[in-house]
């Protein structure tokens, strides 16, 4: 095994590139850190190359899937450091790919648009995975699925759900086509209490959840099918994005349970 | 009006130093920053010292408090950018007293026993508000109330609950002496589906949220009136800790309408 104890190596350089955006489009990468994560990435069978120090390697859980990996190096703690953008680091990356994932037509969805905070995004994406929505589409100018604060706030359930980005109009149109009930927040129009809205599992819903501060994009407004009103004293503006989309999931989930 | 241009003017370099959480005991006081704070903390008579550029201090809302403030300072937008948290600074801000704040007994309770994520109370302070909970009660070791991510979290709520910090322990023996019924969400026990219980405005309600990786306190789980489970897929290890907190407000609110 090759062994990487200089941050200014040409394959850690490479690396560290994936930190942006742009890069990581381009290359179709990301990175992941930490046991869980990796190990997650491992059983999905999308990781490229595996960096670890050399106590990182040996655990259990991850050595067992380390012959599955075209690429393993063991690298410095100092190395490690530079790669993490975490304090206290687990020492354990991974490079993977991004497969290209599917609409899982068979459950309810998550569509985000325009969504720009990444500790929102990632609770997100935690919350579908705990209420049985199976596939989230972002706007293409919602934040990174990739983002290393997104990939930390789900908490190791960022392979849970299929990640997908595409234009929205075009998205609701299909899953209207497909039998998609569309749900949304829309505060100008008439709206029904949550409470008053019995979801039932011969449906399936997508529900629409907006910018943080504009809310949902005026062009989508028009294709919601129920605009649900989540109860709240008037004297708050509103409530925080993931907030308001997790509360209206598990109610979601609790009808159809 | 007295002008500061330097950032390494005294007045301004004590005012940084309140960035610290010691410093902000010690001297009971925080800063806040942007109109929307500021305003907040003005209609609540607690500002000591207003700060803001040229500009910023003519925007009318500000202006037509700044009477009642007995410092007020012009600053540049080199200094503003010193003060500043953010990227994109609204150039205002505000020194404000910690004024000792009081339970109130009328509402329910929402009690925080070693959160650490300034974001996930940030957004539990906005919920609570929302939800009709007036009081946090925070434990002593619990992220600061005053930490500015908290503060930009809560989007302009902050001052809209009563936020004390105590021993939980005392807090909830003298909540029960109150009346009030304690909640809590604790995995290693029976517990009851959120959707089974049915809350009334008879009974008062202090719902505790844990640490988020470890859950509520052992010492704390035996006060647990109730006993809530909200329910979710089991792939999945737990909510985020600002989730399940205002799943479970949205549902007291709701119950209570």
């Amino acid at each position: 095994m090759q062994k990487l104890s200089s941050s200014t190596n040409y394959k850690i350089k490479e690396i560290l590139k994936l930190k942006e955006k742009h890069v990581r489009l381009e290359r179709q990468q990301f990175l992941v850190e930490g046991q869980h994560l990796v190990l997650e990435a491992l059983k999905k069978g999308i990781v490229l190359t595996i960096l670890g120090t050399e106590l990182a390697l040996q655990h259990n859980v991850v050595q067992k899937h380390l012959h599955t990996v075209d690429e393993v190096y063991e690298i410095s703690a100092n190395v490690a450091q530079k790669l993490s953008d975490v304090v206290t680091s687990q020492h354990i990356f991974a490079v993977c790919s991004m497969k290209e994932q599917k609409i899982d037509y068979e459950h309810n969805i998550l569509l985000l648009d325009q969504l720009q905070d990444p500790g929102n995004l990632g609770t997100l994406i935690r919350s579908a995975a705990s209420f049985d929505f199976k596939t989230i589409i972002g706007s293409a100018n919602a934040v990174s699925f990739y983002n290393d604060k997104v990939l930390r706030a789900t908490q190791g359930n960022f392979f849970q759900v299929n990640l997908i980005n595409e234009y929205l109009i075009k998205t609701i149109n299909d899953l209207k086509q497909a039998g998609y009930v569309i749900l949304g927040t829309n505060l100008h129009q008439n709206s029904k209490k949550l409470e008053k809205v019995r979801f039932n599992d011969k449906d399936k819903y997508a529900l629409i959840i907006g910018n943080e501060a504009k809310g949902i994009s005026f062009e989508l407004l028009d294709m919601i099918d129920i605009n649900i009103n989540v109860e709240m004293d008037d004297q708050v503006e509103s409530l925080n994005a993931a907030i308001a989309g997790s509360i209206i999931m598990h109610k979601i989930y609790v009808d159809n349970a």
